[in-house]
């Protein structure tokens, strides 16, 4: 009996202690893995004359392009296709109209040549109207059922090993861990517990209104076609400041669209950190930065060489993409 | 060395024992406190059928009235008055227009008199234009100097007592706590950890617009004078929604304010909790709850007898009031 406790309590300690040894097990010791432990450990080492306390470690991530692909088309649009064509039969009219009708017809580009008003118009077609828990209930659906068209996996298979990985570092490490992204609230909620450990109320997005109403004598929140914040550029500083209420520690983005999440980060006192993901693998993921592209970087690349800021290389960096690779 | 060890220790078994005693000592042994605590054993003890798993533990509190006092005047109200005196220089033309007139001399009543359009013209006033930094500089400012007319100390110290231990034996039991007040978020966060506990993450307010603005070469976050969000009634549960993303275990307020927030916690599936904070003592307090004064609950209290809610009655349920009673 003695001896089997002996023996789990070793097996446990090996466990822990390779744990220990790399906590980062999918990134390369290069740069970005050497920058990101340096300085985690420059503000959470007891006696570091930088220690930041533990209520004070907020790392702030987008999430399409930094913690899940974005590829071929930002994964919300995937799930909008997907409910256009579940809803079609009930709108014969959307056969004759755009962006609807090119969408229908397997065209993203056609849907998109209409720009934001394009975008506007989708959503509210597909999202306004019913209550966040039945939209909660169709975007589980959607996860649990929908297929990557190059995975053939659902998308919440499609996220960075290396992130989650670093998302567990950080959290082992004090550090409270928040989404601050694009894609809407309501639409990341219900899967971002489970895929990424990032419980609701730390989860920052683009929001559209709501209306408090009684229906059937129950109160219900009903979402509205009308934007409410969107949470990009200098949407992302007024997202983080209106949910989280405090300058963010750390930073991680991919585009342009978090260049203002990265400087309102980094412009605060003391040691601040901020890290863009540059898509370089077109074999295991996919590489862009082009201007006027989903996951554009243009400025970005600029910034971070001038500022300094951490510069992951997907392809040289990561030793693995997806959980489902091959360790 | 080694008895001091065990002298130590025995002090410290000693001081969590009591504490573990009776986590609600300001609490006099009545019905409320039997229905807290009865209802957090449920929902929490091993075993139980209606455990709730701790990351479902959301517990909400509406701020005046409920976890600090509201009287003679909504406590953001009387840093607005002192902002608008100390303003009062640079804007001669106030001595002659409503509701700065009033408020200059002293007449809060007079001051309200316009309703909502004059409080939007004294927030916008007194709040707008300057960066969220700024606007946290004078808010911690005002709280360390103002004092509270009537018990001359700073409004920070006229809280309940009782909340304070109600607060801290929820996050003993795994609940994280929230504010969802009425009153502006960028007015709470800055002393609502020191004072309660509660991370500004974690306050949910009213808010007002904000711009993304680089000011000598350095990113702000510049106040606007225009209301996002009303988090008053309707607008808690959407706060609620927007902000947490979840619906709340447990909730506390004072007043019809709170209604639709009561209304939305208890709606979900599952055991719930719903309590008012009902002011009954005018020695100690003040007592107060008829409709159109501040903290109105005419509604609230027909509910709460229809729906089994609970109703402190603050006169007989509460030891202590303030921090600085006399235990």
């Amino acid at each position: 009996m003695r001896l089997t406790y002996i023996a789990s309590a070793l097996v446990a300690l090996c466990l822990v202690t390779s744990a220990g040894d790399d906590p980062l097990p999918s990134w390369n010791d290069g740069p970005s893995k050497q920058a990101i432990t340096a300085f985690v450990a420059r503000v959470t080492r007891e006696g570091s004359p930088e220690r930041v306390a533990p209520e004070q470690r907020i790392a702030v991530f987008d999430n399409d392009g930094t913690l899940w692909s974005e590829q071929p088309l930002y994964f919300q649009f995937m799930f909008v296709a997907d409910r256009v064509k579940a809803l079609a039969p009930q709108h014969p009219e959307w056969k004759e109209k755009e962006p609807f009708k090119s969408l229908l017809a397997g065209d993203f580009k056609g849907a998109l040549a209409g720009g934001e008003q394009a975008v506007v118009e989708l959503m509210a077609a597909t999202h306004a109207g019913m209550t966040t828990e039945e939209f909660s209930a169709l975007v589980l659906d959607w996860t649990a059922n929908a297929k990557h068209p190059r995975f053939q996996r659902p998308y919440t298979e499609c996220v960075f090993q290396p992130m989650l990985e670093l998302l567990a570092y950080l959290r082992a490490n004090g550090f409270k861990t928040f989404i601050v992204s694009g894609g809407g609230v309501e639409f990341m909620r219900p899967w971002a517990e489970k895929v990424y450990g990032i419980p609701p109320e730390q989860v920052v997005g683009s929001r559209g209104k709501l209306r408090f109403e009684v229906r059937d004598g129950k109160p219900v929140l009903v979402k509205l076609p009308e934007v409410d914040l969107v949470d990009d550029k200098e949407g992302k500083a007024i997202g983080i400041q209106q949910q989280i209420g405090r300058r963010p520690l750390m930073a991680f983005g991919n585009s342009d669209g978090d260049l203002q999440m990265l400087q309102w980060t980094t412009a605060g006192q003391g040691p601040r950190f901020a890290l863009l993901v540059h898509h370089t693998d077109a074999e295991r993921e996919w590489a862009y930065d082009r201007p006027s592209s989903i996951g554009q970087l243009d400025k970005g690349l600029e910034e971070a060489k001038v500022k300094g800021w951490t510069l992951v290389d997907m392809q040289k960096e990561w030793k693995r993409i997806y959980p489902f690779d091959k360790p």
